[in-house]
């Protein structure tokens, strides 16, 4: 057994835990808490366990002239035993302790982080505590009811947006198994046969759903989980139609790897494809994907990226803005984001935040036409001191080719 | 193609926009707010649209002698095409238009929110508005901060508590394809072979990681999600070592369908089982869960079923509590809660709601032992005006059988 992914070959992940800390020492405030549930990013981040698949709580209290700082993980009792890696978490710079503690299935959970804070807190009369803005509602007036002031901290956010080498690592990890999936549906499409219907595999007609599940598989063969995201579309049928010949069919994937860490990949495939127009575009938005990752770099803001993406694409012909009246034209489009424990995180366009070194974006470059179809191509990239690069090299190729054989790099376990 | 799961087989799912109109009805609300992200149940539950993978927002917005009543799902532009399905919603006996509006990335949603509200009140001294306790702080601020009182409302998390026959029909398409997944896995297991180092297949070490990936790649070819929730635990070892010759192996899988109800089936198998003590755990603990499906009847309490699943496993000599000096028993463990758009729902220990007509249990039942390891089964039924019934029947045996072959009722797509 050699498949060094089965091993999660991550550099271990620091808890965000550190920034946590800084952010309270800075305020002066006694803490900081955050509730979440299973999925939530940010909960992933400060403890780096998985699960539970109930709403937890992680719980910061400032240290003081005698004592450490703690970090405390409020969990259902039923699932303490699930979590207790917590307790072996290292806070980078930092002599905090970590621990587990349980809630009876009565308690909720800002009964919960009340007892752990008023356990905690020496001193009655400080009582300003960092929240995300987004902490639920009603543990927030809990809180306040218990005479805390909540100041809200994007602190968290904030430091989601630069990933470490380790965090890197992880989404090289799950973005080559999302090129499994990307390559299974490709060696399918490029096995299939055509039939004046559309396109048939194995002697049956080969629906967007079917390639969808056989894309799905490669992905949980490769250890990573679909989670919903991955789309066969062809703009010309419902899913559940069968895919056509010669019209642009695009796959999508974008699956969550162990550490939580999210990969995306999309590519567009046409069979026999006769028109001129599938390749004129495919080539315009191969540039315009390119001029993404090379306008990608420190200091330029998000908008700027999409912007020169689009132009790129605008630049074989295709409208940079909608034509309402009468769209001669596909339209150009393109979107980039930051990707890692969330699909869609910062930086983002309108969020204000600029590309830095330890930025990893999420880019695609597309166009739509209302007659010919879309075409769309996207891919994950890093920027680092060293400039940009994929964390996958993906061939793109309208016309779909078996890269299945190629075992050195898609790999699966099957 | 004939596979009929590809075409969501399930009858059509009514929102749950209705439950939300009564309690605005009864209340004299203006209306009623709840903000979520992609994967949010309660998201789900009222809009029954896929996605988007960003933070939306429903508004209820109560109707007058003039208008009949609308329902709003604010989302980023961006994406506003991608739930557009959600215009033709029909809400059960209203009259309610439904329509989706988009918001620039720089507006939040609490922002568009109140837009939207200001648009329709007509008596700005009317201001209640219904939210769920777990509403985002910032968003409630926001809108507090506008001049609306807030009232928490449970009524979405108490109508998820009965499920309709469209629902049951969803809940069952998606066990069945949870059967697919252990079998898979069961298949693989029975097939394996033994060293002295553990279970082999195909020539290689059987690890626990890489029986997950087979069970995944099962249940992804039937098109529903794994999202994190299988598993393949052997108590004396690690994920990523090989699985052991003689000792009990649990495999659970928990995945999410297409319409975004999840299944849950446990299952505990053991390769050449010399010793009597797995053999009697799994008899136990057979016998618990069917004290658990035979204790569920309306008007039950929660606790009352997992005490008499516990109590049924104690019956066969193994210990109902923990024996904290020195453990001389396997402890028996049983859990039980409603399951649908997420994993873990009401009716649930603690939250003081009562079995009924239209509940869906997810339920389990064990035997831990420091020595031996655990065996575990666990199944889903429903509860109706008939009985119960499980919403699959797949067989418990602790010896694995290769029920793949059984293509009438495991059949996948590869």
């Amino acid at each position: 057994m050699t498949d060094s992914s089965e091993n999660h070959p991550c550099s271990p992940l620091r808890s965000g835990l550190s920034t946590v800390q800084t952010a309270v020492d800075e305020t002066g405030a006694v803490g900081f808490v955050h509730v979440g549930g299973r999925f939530d990013p940010t909960r992933r981040y400060l403890t780096r366990v998985d699960g539970p698949d109930r709403e937890t709580a992680v719980v910061f209290l400032a240290g003081d002239a005698n004592r450490a700082p703690q970090a405390v993980y409020c969990v259902p009792s039923a699932v303490r035993t699930a979590v207790s890696d917590f307790e072996q978490t290292a806070i980078e710079g930092s002599d905090a302790d970590c621990r587990v503690v349980g809630r009876t299935p009565t308690t909720a959970p800002g009964q919960q982080i009340c007892a752990v804070l008023d356990d905690w807190l020496e001193d009655p009369a400080d009582r300003l505590l960092l929240v995300p803005r987004d902490i639920p509602h009603d543990t927030a007036v809990f809180l306040q009811q218990a005479g805390y002031d909540l100041r809200s901290t994007a602190v968290v956010t904030t430091a989601r947006a630069t990933k470490t080498r380790a965090e890197r690592d992880c989404l090289r990890t799950v973005q080559t198994a999302a090129a499994t999936g990307i390559a299974r549906a490709e060696s399918v499409v490029a096995a299939s046969e055509t039939s004046s219907h559309g396109l048939v595999a194995d002697g049956r007609p080969l629906t967007g759903e079917r390639l969808r599940r056989q894309m799905n598989s490669a992905l949980a063969a490769a250890g990573v989980d679909p989670v919903g995201n991955s789309s066969v579309v062809s703009d010309s049928i419902d899913s559940t139609d069968q895919l056509p010949v010669g019209e642009p069919i695009q796959l999508t994937v974008a699956p969550r790897g162990p550490r939580g860490y999210h990969g995306y990949l999309t590519r567009t495939l046409a069979v026999d494809s006769e028109g001129g127009w599938e390749r004129r575009a495919f080539i315009a938005v191969e540039a315009g994907l390119q001029a993404a990752e090379q306008t990608t770099e420190t200091g330029v803001a998000v908008s700027t990226v999409e912007a020169e993406a689009v132009a790129e694409v605008g630049a074989y012909g295709f409208a940079v803005a909608p034509e309402p009246d009468e769209p001669t034209r596909g339209l150009a489009t393109a979107a980039v984001h930051g990707v890692g424990l969330s699909t869609h995180e910062q930086p983002a366009v309108g969020a204000g935040r600029r590309l830095q070194s330890g930025s990893v974006i999420a880019a695609d470059a597309g166009v739509s036409d209302p007659t010919h179809g879309s075409v769309r191509l996207g891919t994950v990239f890093e920027l680092t001191t060293d400039g940009t690069e994929r964390l996958v090299e993906y061939p793109s190729s309208l016309t779909p080719v078996d890269r299945c054989g190629d075992h050195t790099r898609f790999e699966t376990d099957e």
